[in-house]
């Protein structure tokens, strides 16, 4: 493996953001918190010093396969999440390193499960580094760096597959550097379009900022112990869901929109699945539900923005969801794993990858009933290459494995068989909010600093779709 | 689809088990119960009359495809179920029909999963009857009728292949009829060897033909409120737990011992891992509940025998599991997806599935990093052919999807989710018991007529290995 470049890039995150830490420095400031807003100033001056450090010489071989591209995405994101959570510590707002590393995974993976008793507590600095890790982390903090990059090297592409989510990646134009400014500039005017619109329905700066920034990586942080329930403005609403199921779509969608080729934009199985199971999984809950509510419409409400935070992976709640009977409770927490489409910032399995799945299991099912029947798997009406399909399965053993594996370890902290669960699936899918005592109206500050730390692998594990953290592991065995 | 031949199989097996009603009768009687054996006077005759109804002339068309197996042997166990649970409503021991057929088909199927809340209340007939559906059920009723059928066709193995369970069946010697009665002969052999040590360490001849035919199905029914824990007796624990730990070998393994070919027999990888299995998770549950026992001998104890019940999908207790601590409550639901070896009488997904499974997500690791990398599957020694990787991927994929839809269908009847969970999981792997009110001190009473009917669906997709009853629903669509 070529660890000089493993390096090297690894050094270009952190500079970057090292750079970002600057932000919550100025918000400090602005609001008179100087003593908070110093304690960015260590691990900024740590992630720059570290990042100019691998940066200085770049190296004269830099290719990069697939292995450099998982490695050094795994490190990266290992890195940031330790220095990102040193603010948290310094400060004095977290007290323990597992936690406050459990907080800062859980905002680069943009799952938005918060260890936080008290979240209204925090200071202004700290509540912005909560939701602008979820900005960085929801399009990929590599991403950013290739798009700011000088290099024009095409097979950096392997390196944006290992942080792009989905089954199959591909670029948009030929050179990941102009793609990766395509999807960033999409992303920032989606975010500023939510905040914006935010503020136009009479939600502070500060506050609107935060929501769109965790909306935007679709996250979950929120500033009130109650969330979005909190402004109790159906306005806000529905402007806070209908952007999350924005960015819940692949980006791709909105590149074609941009250059006109409406038919690719909406001819695209895998977005009318992802509206459909909205509408459908709404209006079941609706039905589910509508008895705890005066009204109809009051249920409704509920019910699709709950939805749309699940399907979405924001985690968002303007409802006590462990209140709602087990039905809705169950649906909800299925629909964790379905997620939102691939190349969004949404987590989860993504749509298209249980589309795929579901394909092969009927494709199965008609082999089983004549042998000689030659059943291929398609997609927009073409047929998905078979390393997909075999890749799809295989990352749905891998997953339900490790989730198996983590439910074990995490057993041990007594909570019952569904709260542990719930945990585990919420973070692997990242979500934010899971069941009994994880749900919308609790936290995971219960949780052992074990736990914690087992808790901040799934989110990473699910976040960078697993094979990036392993190859991470396995590869100083097998490549040295 | 050959349909002749579909009623012909299914007015065979119905003849059999037709006959067979003739035992639960004969017990009655022995214990003055005449009132209790009358009531299954009525569904022997309707068996046996739709048997010869359907069998009267053999079609002149005998072929039999996947296709005929599959139907044939879904709509008979279906069949048998509806009839073998008449005698209990007839006898007025269970009440409504949803709970008589939940309670035959957790017989037929092996689960042992019971509807009644004071078992030891049950006529001795009726007791008998079930633990003989463990029975019939365990080696396949199917087979039987292939073991005692005149025919010679080399074709049968296709409906043999419907019922036995694994990834991969194959037949022991050239004939199905054949193989059938070796195996039937083996399973004959080792429950009266069963029976007769339970009656040499005291128990009683009803109680040790119940119990060895519960062990020989790995089904789980016992004549108890608090199953073999009633006897206190450690000779009869091991005795049972040994026993079902050899019904829950690969059957093939003892057909390679009697032919004298013991490097066959001792090299096998699935029959390792099974033992292998055994051993560390008893270990672990060991350490994990020795604070709750007097002594490490008697944490030991319980924790085989709930290892060894569990892992085998027996279902028999010794101890309340709710009682223990979550990991280890955590950890037998997770051996519940594993199972025993295939081709055994056992239930789970197979320890060779899963074992395939393994080896496929380790082989698409090798493929990420190198995608030249041309790896197998292998399994003792030899690669697994790709069908049936292919198929181990596709039936985890199915497997999970219909335990989730169940999961959603019966998390009306609003049970916490971790209960109702735990009863789709005992139910799809056929173990019997689960957790919270489905422990092994609970029952299954408290389900709508609705979740019993999703549950007895389980019970049979888990039995069958899913394709059989889906084939059954789709087929009229299909291949009118």
């Amino acid at each position: 493996m070529n660890y000089k470049m493993v390096f090297y890039m690894m050094g270009q995150i952190c500079k970057v953001v090292g750079v970002f830490m600057a932000l919550p420095i100025i918000v400090g400031f602005i609001y008179g918190e100087e003593h908070v807003a110093l304690s960015f100033g260590l691990p900024m001056l740590s992630l720059i010093f570290f990042g100019i450090l691998f940066t200085i010489r770049k190296p004269k071989d830099n290719s990069v396969f697939s292995m450099e591209g998982f490695v050094s995405v795994a490190a990266s994101w290992i890195a940031i999440s330790v220095f990102g959570s040193l603010p948290f510590i310094l400060s004095g707002e977290i007290n323990d390193f597992p936690s406050a590393l459990f907080e800062t995974v859980s905002g680069f993976t943009t799952t938005g499960a918060t260890i936080l008793e008290d979240v209204e507590k925090m200071s202004r600095s700290c509540l912005f580094w909560r939701a602008f890790t979820h900005w960085l982390g929801g399009m990929g903090i590599l991403m950013f760096v290739l798009a700011i990059m000088s290099s024009n090297d095409s097979r950096t592409m392997h390196m944006m597959r290992a942080e792009c989510a989905g089954p199959k990646v591909g670029r948009l134009v030929s050179k990941s550097r102009f793609t990766a400014r395509i999807l960033y500039g999409i992303y920032i005017t989606l975010t500023v379009s939510e905040m914006l619109l935010l503020m136009l329905g009479g939600m502070p700066l500060f506050d609107s900022v935060i929501h769109a920034c965790s909306s935007a990586g679709t996250g979950g942080f929120s500033i009130y112990g109650d969330s979005i329930g909190h402004y109790d403005s159906l306005y806000i609403e529905m402007v806070i869901a209908g952007f999350i199921l924005l960015f819940g779509v692949n980006f791709n969608l909105y590149y074609y929109l941009l250059i006109k080729k409406f038919s690719l934009a909406f001819k695209n199985e895998e977005v009318r699945v992802y509206f459909g199971l909205v509408i459908t999984a709404t209006a079941v809950i609706t039905a589910n539900i509508v008895h705890l509510y005066s009204s109809v419409g009051g249920a409704l409400r509920h019910s699709f923005f709950m939805v749309a935070s699940t399907m979405t992976s924001t985690g968002f709640a303007t409802a006590d969801i462990t209140q709602w009977p087990q039905f809705s409770q169950t649906l909800l927490l299925l629909l964790m794993f379905i997620g939102s489409c691939a190349g969004s910032t949404g987590g989860g399995m993504k749509i298209s990858r249980i589309m795929i799945l579901a394909k092969t299991g009927i494709k199965e099912l008609k082999y089983i009933v004549n042998p000689r029947t030659v059943a291929t798997v398609k997609m927009d009406g073409k047929p998905v290459e078979r390393d997909v399909v075999r890749g799809a399965s295989s990352y749905f053993i891998l997953f339900m494995s490790l989730l198996a594996i983590s439910l074990l370890l995490i057993s041990v902290d007594g909570y019952s068989f569904g709260e542990s669960a719930s945990a585990v699936i919420t973070c692997m899918n990242n979500i934010g909010y899971g069941l009994g005592a994880f749900g919308p109206a609790g936290n995971f500050s219960g949780l052992s600093g074990f736990s914690k730390i087992v808790l901040c692998f799934d989110m990473l594990l699910g976040r960078l779709e697993i094979y990036p953290l392993i190859m991470l592991f396995a590869s100083k065995k097998r490549y040295k």
